[in-house]
């Protein structure tokens, strides 16, 4: 741990920003984490995985104490990049702190989170001492934003093949629409992506019989894919959605009949439906829709993004208390959102997510108020001491 | 008239293909052509017209005779561009005869039509000489492949404003399907062209709510243009058809909701039509779809193709004899295809169309049969000759 460590979240979430960490560049911020983690009694390990065709990512894993339970906080140290350096109000990396405001790339998404993770780990424990008989971890990689190929994926498997086995694990991604404590995620829909192609037969707009427009086609299939809902959602999810992100002919002549019409489709999914049971629905509709009058063909992207759901139960319970204590607020147990690496964490043991409010991630002047910083590190300290003493009474019963 | 002339169908085509007058390059074919038309006694001008934004055109103006009535051929010595010279059988600037048939850029589109026109002007006027009495004339632009702005649309307006009155035109396009007698045209149908916008929120997919995806909106506005036929068609016109020539978002990111979508379509209508009453039908569909659910604008480009019709007639019929009479058959009445210069002549003139096969023409390998050559000149030999005798008929009668 650095001598002079300013252990405030503030202090911990400026030091993370300040380094230049945009995926796929570790920056310094793991590197740091891993000292500030192993100054306070944590083993860490420095994992970095390769593949072919993606860069190379440094990870980390930390881990205190061999006892059981075993509460695992997990997050990234990437970020997204800065966009126009000179339209924000203050230097993507600077941390500066202006009206009570920490503004900086990474300050809600989620340097911030982790900083208040940390305070919250180290708080813990120095009050705990040696009373502390569980495990606390941290998996934290360098590879959210980006390809998400040699990040949590990697870093879960290497974990397990190393006999690391987590009871539950709580990801600090910003979950809150507008204020802390508004929303917990407690599972993600799935995305599935699709590139529909019609082709037809070029000639000349004069002489329509004698070609074959796709364009009429396209129309065709891609109202059929609109016209009935998915689904009506479920419980805990919303209806899944599909949305055309693009149509594309790129014909400049207006004379012209053109050849191919390509359209690509974007669903989020709930738990309803795997990538196959939908791509199946998908086939099926444009199949029925098209009969023997369009001729088109279909690309359904490979998915690494299932929906999945963690049942809401007494670990779900704890962390929503905690909140409501620190915040007054009830928090919605919710679904929505994009993906997150909870969808690669389920696999390995119950995982939901709460962290800061998310407005501002990816955008200019990035921020977050300082007073969140230390409402969210108090709701951490909360959920860790809470997790360990119902752990401790468990054994005790 | 160059002392050596070919006077041969053939050998005058074969000149013309030797200039390569890719549209907007003069190319040395109309000079050869006035060369040879003051040879046989033609006064000839050669106006050069301009406009801002598009390049200068040469244009040939000819006529023999003071009298009436006054014959005007038409057509354009422009042809465009060869593609992949490579991949002609034979140079298509080289005017080669292979099997009877002569290969070259502009073979049937239409310096063979050209070619056929002269050869029947000057075997006319040498038969007929001193006992011609009409006017016999040529009207022949470099820019009908281009933007058809300084081409024949002026050379009619320098003509009228020099007190040139025409009786009636034949313009010699390519308009045979298939065999030389299958086609005239009487007409043409119109052009309109129209970009169509809607207008979108950019967004994250998953968080549709947030944005407003512009290509349902697209769909819906155009599938409104494409429910219900614009008419049944006339007496003498197609039914008039839409066809979507483009549709662009160009958004790259499947992970985005675009702010925009854009389509292209362009409509040939009959005569049953304006360039205003149908963009009024469109406005008027457009805005029924649409409702207070689709913000989207529509600019319809100027067009200068109107739908017309040249109501058979005499002169029509002398044609069509003409034709059955050199070929056997009995030439169907039509107004489909693309749009001809034909457009612009109707308001000076009645204006036909009859020219060579159109099967190769824009194509590699444009060609045509030596023997189309020589038939089409006897066509247009006889109808020069009838169209005369008829003329002193009237007078005598
Ligand atoms: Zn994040
Ligand atoms: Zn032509």
């Amino acid at each position: 741990m650095p001598d002079s460590l300013d252990r405030s979240p503030l202090g911990l979430a400026q030091a993370l920003i300040r380094c230049p960490s945009v995926t796929p560049e570790e920056g310094g911020a793991l590197a740091w984490l891993g000292s500030v983690l192993e100054g306070a009694g944590f083993t860490v390990h420095r994992p970095r995985f390769s593949e072919v065709g993606t860069p190379d990512i440094d990870n980390l894993y930390a881990r205190i104490g061999t006892g059981a339970p075993y509460l695992l906080f997990a997050g990234h140290t990437d970020v997204v990049p800065a966009g126009d350096t000179a339209a924000w109000r203050h230097g993507p990396f600077a941390g500066t702190v202006a009206d009570g405001v920490l503004y900086g790339r990474g300050a809600v998404d989620m340097k911030g989170g982790i900083a208040c993770m940390l305070a919250a780990a180290l708080d813990y424990l120095e009050a705990a001492g040696p009373t502390f008989t569980g495990s606390l971890g941290f998996l934290i990689t360098g590879d959210e934003e980006g390809p998400a190929v040699n990040g949590t994926v990697k870093l879960l498997e290497w974990a397990r093949s190393r006999g690391e086995r987590f009871d539950h694990c709580l990801l600090g991604e910003p979950t809150n629409p507008e204020h802390l404590g508004d929303m917990i995620k407690i599972g993600r829909r799935g995305s599935l992506t699709g590139k529909l192609t019609v082709h037809g037969r070029q000639g000349h707009v004069a002489y329509p019989h004698r070609a074959e427009n796709p364009i009429p086609g396209l129309l065709r299939l891609a109202g059929a894919l609109l016209a009935e809902p998915l689904d009506g959602g479920t419980r805990h999810f919303d209806a899944s959605n599909l949305e055309f992100t693009t149509v594309d002919v790129g014909n400049p002549a207006t004379n012209v009949i053109p050849a191919e019409a390509r359209a690509t489709f974007n669903i989020r999914f709930n738990e309803g439906w795997t990538a196959e049971t939908l791509g199946a629905e998908i086939r099926d509709r444009l199949e029925r829709a098209a009969g023997n009058a369009v001729r088109y063909s279909l690309d359904l992207q490979p998915s690494n993004s299932p929906a999945f759901l963690t049942e809401p139960d007494a670990f779900t319970d704890l962390v929503a208390a905690a909140i409501e204590t620190e915040t007054g607020r009830v928090p919605k147990l919710s679904t929505t959102g994009g993906t997150s690496d909870a969808r690669f964490i389920k696999d390995a043991c119950p995982v939901i997510e709460f962290g800061l409010v998310g407005e501002t991630m990816h955008q200019t002047d990035e921020c977050v108020a300082v007073a969140d910083l230390n409402r969210l590190t108090a709701i951490y300290t909360r959920v860790i001491a809470a997790y360990f003493a119902a752990a401790g009474r468990a054994s005790e019963g």
